[in-house]
């Protein structure tokens, strides 16, 4: 059996932000045994799992992908956007957009220190859309 | 209901490609609602989405793979089959080979701007192989 | 259908570490056809897909991670577990948890050189659980 949900989700700024209530809401009550799929239909921002508790982890997570991937690289040339536009489009592909999360006893297999991230690249991303997919 | 279908791509040259329509021709007609996983077959290439429409994001997305993981990095140890061949292998598991999307309505739910890409990180990769996998 | 394995790894050291025959002899008589999902429980170790058969790829892999994510970056807070701790959350972030690999003629369907690696990112990372979903 397969079930879709389609959700818009408010702005959030950019940085990383935990989701997992906010999808939680959407699917629950789940199914005994099965997979989610969450799809975020978008090219500069991305879906990860990270530490959901302590607010560090996510600011640091924030400013090592700056680090790594920096705005202003002198051989960019895609940058009518802006200077974050194209670092958020290679940031979106090695995060990556699509989870897949298994469901064992009628919840979410996270472990103990897993939270669901929405990872937003863009200085003014606006609102983002996710495909939840569950099958059972 | 699960259909697998195995594709042989042509060889593509060390960059990023577009694939959605290669794709689409082998699995369409889709079902209603489902889930199409797309899994490359090796270690020196990936999949990821990212934007379709300006060719400049997919030469952009090679310039700053190949800054974030540059050849010839002094402690390298795996280089028989040539300079290119250890970040081939590191930027195939931070892209990934496995790719997960929603289907809705009869079709692939994808973003307004995603493509799906073939990330060819070899100098001579030759042909690729593919597994597609539809669940309905 | 839908199978759920729930299993413990034993401890392994910081690098990276071959798990296909362990998973296979979990999951194994496979269904002729469906997909596999393999998901780890934690947030500073990870899952990927990369070569199995020269162990110096996995050797390098461990170098370039550490030198693309290093210890000591100098904004960084969340560092009360060590310095081993913040780069582990973004590598684990980076390669992912969660992979899907898709079942045909009743085999993993893995090129020939892909094996399935956990990547540990922690000193001292202790046991890992890991869930494997069969969807068949």
């Amino acid at each position: 059996m397969i079930k879709t949900y389609e959700i818009k989700l408010p702005p959030y700024k950019r940085g990383f932000h935990l989701l997992t209530n906010e999808i939680l809401k959407v699917i629950e009550p789940l199914p005994e045994t099965g997979l989610l799929n969450i799809f975020l239909q978008h090219t500069s921002a991305a879906l990860t799992i990270n530490e959901h508790y302590d607010p560090d982890v996510r600011r640091d997570m924030d400013m090592i992908s700056n680090h790594i991937v920096p705005e202003y690289l002198p051989f960019i040339t895609h940058d009518i956007e802006g200077a974050d536009d194209m670092p958020a489009h290679f940031k979106s592909s090695i995060f990556g957009v699509s989870l897949t999360i298994p469901i064992v006893r009628g919840e979410l297999s996270l472990g103990t220190w897993q939270g669901i991230y929405l990872c937003e690249f863009r200085n003014n991303g606006g609102s983002r859309g996710l495909v939840l997919t569950l099958v059972s």
